[in-house]
């Protein structure tokens, strides 16, 4: 959507969420935003979690603003900052370079974004939030180029957001991040079987935030360099179990993936925890599960908070969604709202949100 | 005490707890019980908390057998068996090897053991008490030689209970173990400004035993080969510290232990966890009783299970019990009980076990 009229320049668009199964924990670079290990994710369907953002460039905007969900929040965020003057630099370079003074970039900006999911679920939403104001951006700008990279510099994961279906991050090996992007292993299309069931353990936010926890982590764990150097055959084995639409290894790499990482961010000093005892019984019920069924029919994976997201085949979801119900059963005032999502079978209500 | 009338032969010894501070975890021998690294512990003073043990040998006795607190036990436990052959093996070779027929070999022998603390109180007894079983029938045997090397195969960290004050137990590099052993930093008059807190956050049973736990995760965490890198350091240096009486280095490294052994139990597949809301809340508290403070005044540690052991001077006990009752309230049916040990400055109670 591009609108130009009474010297309004407007764009809107959306993004999505995304769920790493091979976790990024730690930056080799914190002004580029460049990681140590790559990692990978699984985009989840817009129709149930997306970021939505407009942004909008006048000569009559005395300051640049934003607001989140209808909020106002400072610009002062070196992130969003970053994210701005390298998509400003962008158009720069495609025109006349620093000389260039162009009357958009003259033009101070007003951001609004919004999520179709409460805030207060406590589920990630600034990869999906810098992912479009990226993309935005680029497009109020008219500038081409490989925008994960741009997104990145707003928030690390945000690059895996730029596209659907299966992602990898590349933690790439250039001194300026020029090669440190995202890009597709398989398509949304590609593996239609799959479904998250995203677990809301707690709405709080969390004790430690990611960039000050990732620094903790490298400066004090002693068992962190072991982790990077594990990662690179983690993630050749998951992306080859997704091609192969292998679930059991796809889930026993994920499982562990998020075990190792909460397991350095315990020993980091003083320890991280993000998995409180709810956490840990999901855990357990998961393994407990899987063991009964003699297979791996679901796997469980935590970012840096207590909330599970249960990677699972669609034709478990009854059974796992009515386990999770018997042991986690709903507060009376939750009734109607314990499970959302795609329609799911008929079984007791839970607090569940459900995603392709 | 030794009594031979009657044809009963009868021993009755005491042996002190330990609780490490550079944790064993892993065997590299299960029958032999050697250790993947070598540990170090502190002995706590048995006014407190010992076990107490008696050993009988008679002709009259038809079977071996055991009580543990009173109640019945099997003998059929590998580890009591392996400790009463290695035992018997040493009397052997002590008069005519293996030709030996002497009486009391042929004796079968009663054994009683009980605990001066609640069993209940989820504390770990099992290194007292085979410490104890070892010394007990190393006198009713009459057999002399490095006595840790018979507790270790009861169970490991027994071989840390046969002595007092500051000890280490050396993994060895012997195949056959016979340079596992324990031997004595410093004795328990070095430092008697240390105090220990116990705080039982819990008295279930723990869900995994440490056997079994140690296995999974030398098989399958990849982080553990980092862990048993590591360890020779601490131990140098908390050894040092603790000839130092230097608290802070001492402290720091025994948290730092401490969680890097829960990390890599999080690490194995499926996860182990021991650390429950309180333990970790616990944990919080100390390092934010630590920071204000500007310095370092009080350790945690925490073994297979959830209770806390906080290490810290005398001089800071009131403030810290205090700390304790404050964020950790007693039932109100707890209030006589909650504090027991050595005589503590007058404070509100507060469910703490207290000793040297």
């Amino acid at each position: 959507m591009d609108n130009m009229e009474d010297n309004i320049k407007c764009v809107t668009c959306t993004a999505p969420v995304n769920i790493a199964v091979i976790k990024y924990w730690g930056k080799r670079d914190e002004e580029l935003v460049l990681p140590v290990n790559s990692s990978v994710s699984v985009t989840l369907d817009q129709a149930q979690l997306r970021a939505k953002t407009t942004v909008m460039a006048s000569p009559s905007f005395p300051n640049d603003r934003m607001w989140l969900n209808g909020k106002e929040q400072s610009m002062d965020s070196k992130r969003i900052q970053n994210l701005l003057n390298e998509i400003k630099q962008w158009r720069k370079e495609k025109h006349n370079g620093d000389t260039c003074t162009d009357g958009l970039l003259m033009w101070k900006v007003h951001i609004c974004s919004e999520n179709n999911f409460p805030t207060a679920a406590g589920l990630a939403s600034s990869a999906a939030g810098y992912a479009c104001l990226a993309y935005s951006l680029a497009k109020l700008y008219n500038v081409e180029g490989d925008l994960s990279a741009i997104a990145r510099r707003g928030s690390g994961s945000a690059c895996r957001s730029m596209y659907g279906g299966f992602v990898e991050w590349d933690m790439g090996s250039q001194e300026d991040g020029s090669d440190s992007v995202s890009r597709q292993i398989a398509s949304e299309n590609h593996w239609p079987e799959l479904r998250v069931l995203l677990l809301v353990v707690s709405d709080q936010q969390k004790s430690m935030g990611s960039t000050e926890g990732m620094q903790a982590t490298l400066k004090t764990s002693q068992l962190m360099d072991r982790r990077i150097q594990c990662v690179p055959e983690s993630v050749e084995k998951i992306k080859e179990a997704i091609l192969k639409k292998d679930f059991k290894t796809f889930a026993e790499i994920t499982m562990k993936d998020s075990n190792q990482f909460h397991a350095v961010c315990l020993d980091s000093c003083p320890p991280i925890f993000y998995l409180t005892d709810v956490s840990k019984q999901i855990i357990q019920l998961v393994h407990a599960f899987n063991s009964s069924c003699g297979i791996t029919k679901v796997a469980y994976t935590f970012d840096a908070g207590p909330n599970a997201c249960l990677y699972l085949l669609e034709e478990d979801v009854g059974r796992v969604l009515s386990l999770i119900c018997h042991f986690f059963p709903p507060d009376k005032d939750d009734l109607n709202t314990f499970v959302q999502g795609l329609q799911t079978p008929s079984i007791s209500p839970l607090k569940v949100l459900l995603w392709t």
